[in-house]
């Protein structure tokens, strides 16, 4: 049996915990939030005593690159703890060069480090069926298997320079956020002109109108369900990193900042921690009109 | 066997034409260009001598409403030219406000008025499987249904209210052109960051960020093809329209808004004529990058 350290328990990093118990690991968590922690030990992650010179992996889920470099290389970083070609693992949201930038720090500790961003959402994490977009080198990618088969059901690979997983999940990030705010904008559109969210759905999810995001958050709006699935917050941190990238590369994206400035507006409404389908109520808010109530 | 006159035989009036032929009516048709009147003559259609006073209905398929009004109310429009009860059936995309007025004349003139927006594209046109969005009373519609069998794979009904149709349309053109716009700032990024097309297609169309026009619009670039499905011009045309109702109903679209300056800039660059996919040519120019060539 392989121990398998998770920071960041969230809903990624959780569902990962999850999966990788039902494969058999012996799994350690880590989280801020000891709310969090106390948790997961019920359902068989140990929290305490962490082994970390018999870790073969640590798999990081969290919010940021703020928090990603300073659990791995802060004052009390891992970095400083694990076994030589210990796999860092990072699922992380994060720019490309932030990840050359740990792999090449990582490198000069021994460490074997993965870019490993997902996608899929919490439900398809605690299922075991998540994609991943990898970069990094072969013993970093060998290593991460069975770790990837216990948790994934769709593996991406961009080749063994790392960052090019980050790309790809910036540039699925940048679709996703705009076609969750042009839902928002024609569903409440819709309304103004007398066409039910309800009717709306059932029309445009047949219709060249279409995407995964709209036929995946209009549900929310029309059931009156903002409980956090992905939550807003997620979007200006995200949306940010794209248009970091973004300016990097000289590259213009209108819609993508069009999009980013109606989620900032949503956390500015204090609907932060709701569903991102939530960004709906700021363009109902604008125009005065009202969204479907329980 | 029943009179039917197509005015407009752009690729979708085209495909009207030709379901409406395999269907065993006698089609008349117009087109203000003689090289396409030219081509439907070879398909059956009648392009003279047309018997206005023996017609059961007159389908519109043009470009906007200016090019509608003239048709119906014009100095040698068709208003003055039909018998008692003859259905004005509107594919155009026109506004909500528009369609009502239009009705309102043609109930003054005897005549019957259905909204019917469509949305499909030239290949489902030809081949009689277009949808409809309808509104209009029900003599109107009752006088469509045989029209709506031959040409139609999917048949909306808003109700006898004219105008909501045309309102739904607007909503689905809202997203259509969002996301192509959207497709080709993401596919352009990803190229700044190594990202070939077709491997963003590939993973995309997997993942959270694909959407209908992606996956239909993408392979146009990844291919070199820009012969026009569906043209750059019609953006500027249709996302105006939704501006416009948007504005008469206070309602802020900011993405929408992004969208059509991206449109504005293509034609701007001569792209008018070209694929709607090639709005990507804009962002390649100004980040200096290189689409897939033939």
């Amino acid at each position: 049996m392989k121990n398998i350290l998770v920071i960041g328990l969230g809903s990624m990093g959780y569902g990962i915990a999850k999966s990788l118990i039902r494969s058999g690991y012996k799994v350690f968590g880590q989280d801020k939030n000891p709310v969090q922690e106390k948790k997961i030990v019920e359902d068989g992650v140990f929290v305490k005593d962490i082994p970390y010179t018999n870790l073969d992996a640590v798999i990081i889920v969290v919010l940021n690159e703020n928090q990603t470099k300073e659990i791995i290389f802060g004052s009390n970083g891992i970095a400083g703890k694990l076994k030589k070609n210990t796999l860092i693992m990072v699922c992380t949201t994060v720019s490309p060069n932030f990840a050359k930038e740990m792999e090449s720090n990582c490198k000069n500790k021994d460490l074997l480090y993965l870019d490993a961003p997902i996608s899929g959402g919490a439900k398809k994490s605690s299922e075991g069926k998540l994609s991943y977009m990898l970069s990094g080198n072969k013993d970093a990618l060998n290593a991460a298997r069975p770790i990837l088969d216990a948790t994934s059901e769709t593996v991406f690979e961009f080749g063994e320079v790392v960052g090019a997983g980050s790309a790809m999940k910036a540039v699925n990030q940048m679709l996703a956020g705009v076609h969750i705010a042009a839902m928002a904008e024609a569903i409440t559109f819709g309304i103004t002109q007398g066409i039910e969210p309800k009717r709306f759905l059932e029309v445009i999810s047949k219709c060249a109108g279409t995407s995964w995001m709209l036929e995946n958050r209009a549900p929310h709006i029309i059931d009156d369900d903002y409980s956090p699935k992905s939550s807003i917050n997620i979007w200006p941190k995200d949306l940010g990193i794209v248009l970091d990238i973004a300016k990097n590369s000289n590259f213009s994206a209108p819609l993508t900042n069009a999009a980013l400035q109606q989620f900032i507006s949503a956390t500015e409404f204090g609907l932060g921690h709701e569903d991102d389908a939530a960004v709906a109520k700021v363009y109902a808010h604008k125009a005065g009109i009202d969204l479907p109530q329980k």
